[in-house]
């Protein structure tokens, strides 16, 4: 097991590097009208994370014999819609967090007005990147918007927000909050699985992509059950932001419904559950490693 | 002169009350977890304005033959977008307006964070109804979203709004302002223009796409000259929002550099302009008379 992790860790770390180099190109044209602007995008959007949304796009792409050329553009932009709600969420209206990623937030660092339009932007160059990949057909690349701009959209990621911001005020149900991740966290994991599959040549109607989007369903509930494990008990150094804001804003989480331990257990069925919809898959190991890491992460 | 007028309002009107319909259909499905997000976002969208953006996509498309099932998709999207950059606009951090379209702004009406992600949601949606127009092909959308993305991203209305925002801390040259302009308004214009043009079958490399965009952009910035016309010496009822909150924040407009009469005379050379762009066009009449009706708008 402990072999499988350190390869698994190897692949997230390339992949992570191979991600860092793609996002960085597109910000290579300098303009000093509108570097400011630039900057900010660049600030959130580079050097940071493991990447596991992109590496969800890509793995599936290869675990399904397709090109990594053809799933890298989708799983930038994925990763652009990823940051902008990042920046949007760390505004004082919204969480108002002054850290992530271990440095200032990005209004921290470039003031109010810009982290939010360097957000907008972000939201809006993911949808550029995505319909213009040159390694994929208009069909793939009109296909790719809708599933991008549906799971980031008011149904989807969105949607998760608005749910959330409720939560604050008003205890959520068990239900609702299974609902509140399913938009905004898991519909993002779901996203990149089927982008994956779609750069490949599987389209959402297929086996090989229901099965991934069962997966990356999930994997996305459970990452956010970790996340609030350890938002309760994890360290603040570790994590690289500030933790205990949710308990503090009196927020629902799953620690509303679970003690740690079966917040744990939950977590593992879930996981056991996300593994055996790719259990006629073949060449899926990498993921079911990676869905084994995710349960088990301490930051 | 005047019958021309008339008969381009009542087509003005007739397209506004179309697209009204089209856009309210996007809201007819309720959810109660997600209803205030829905209701914030078509409390901007729904009910405003003279919608010449979409106008224009209706219109280029008509013009060159095309059917208006295939443009009205864009012209919506075009629509969201624009609403979207209203609502942020509109937020404490960025202008801090009160007031919009004679009614309180988002963020009056739903709090800073609803607002913040109804106009995220409507960008998002933007791309989701561009991606899935089922009156064109895969290619007209993906190019749709391209254009869209382009038009609005950080090399286009949002690189317009950093530059505004400089102009409120230090004086921009004429140049910079004409570049602020050009991308803030015109951009989002010249885009309606294209997507008009795409609808009817005609892409960007075409001549008379490229007339289309020539019209636009001058067209964009003579209604940037007028807005700074109006919101030196308007009338706050008629105009239904807050004046001179651009000379009160010391931003460099057009009236930085001229006096009402000389912007005036700029402006009606700009649609000059923009009408011989359009002189080979034997379809433009209606255009044209919009370029004028533009130029001589008192609101």
């Amino acid at each position: 097991m402990e072999t499988k992790l350190k390869e698994l860790g190897q692949k997230v770390l390339e992949n992570a590097a191979r991600t860092e180099e793609v996002l960085a190109a597109t910000f290579e044209e300098k303009d000093e009208d509108l570097q400011k602007l630039f900057d900010a995008e660049a600030y959130s959007l580079l050097g940071g994370g493991k990447r596991i949304r992109t590496f969800l796009v890509n793995e599936f792409c290869r675990s399904l014999g397709g090109d990594l050329d053809a799933s890298m553009p989708y799983a930038c932009a994925l990763e652009m819609i990823h940051t902008y709600s990042l920046i949007h969420d760390d505004l004082p209206c919204m969480d108002d967090d002054d850290i992530r990623r271990g440095k200032p937030a990005n209004h921290k660092q470039f003031g109010y007005a810009t982290a939010l339009l360097a957000g907008d932007a972000l939201l809006t160059k993911a949808f550029l990147v995505a319909a213009t990949n040159p390694h994929a057909t208009a069909e793939q690349n009109a296909e790719a918007v809708r599933l991008l701009a549906s799971a980031a959209g008011d149904r989807g990621m969105i949607g998760g927000q608005i749910m959330d911001l409720h939560g604050e005020t008003e205890q959520l149900s068990f239900e609702q909050l299974i609902r509140l991740h399913s938009m905004k966290t898991a519909a993002l994991m779901e996203c990149s699985a089927l982008l994956g599959c779609l750069a490949a040549g599987y389209s959402v109607d297929t086996p090989e992509a229901k099965a991934a989007r069962e997966y990356a369903k999930k994997v996305g509930i459970t990452y956010q059950v970790i996340d609030d494990i350890l938002d309760e008990s994890g360290e603040e150094d570790t994590i690289g932001k500030n933790l205990k804001t949710d308990s503090s804003h009196n927020k629902t989480t799953f620690m509303t419904y679970f003690n740690a331990e079966d917040a744990k257990k939950y977590a593992q069925n879930l996981t056991a559950e996300a593994v055996s919809a790719l259990s006629d898959w073949e060449t899926s190991a990498t993921l079911t490693d990676l869905a084994a890491y995710l349960v088990d992460r301490t930051y």
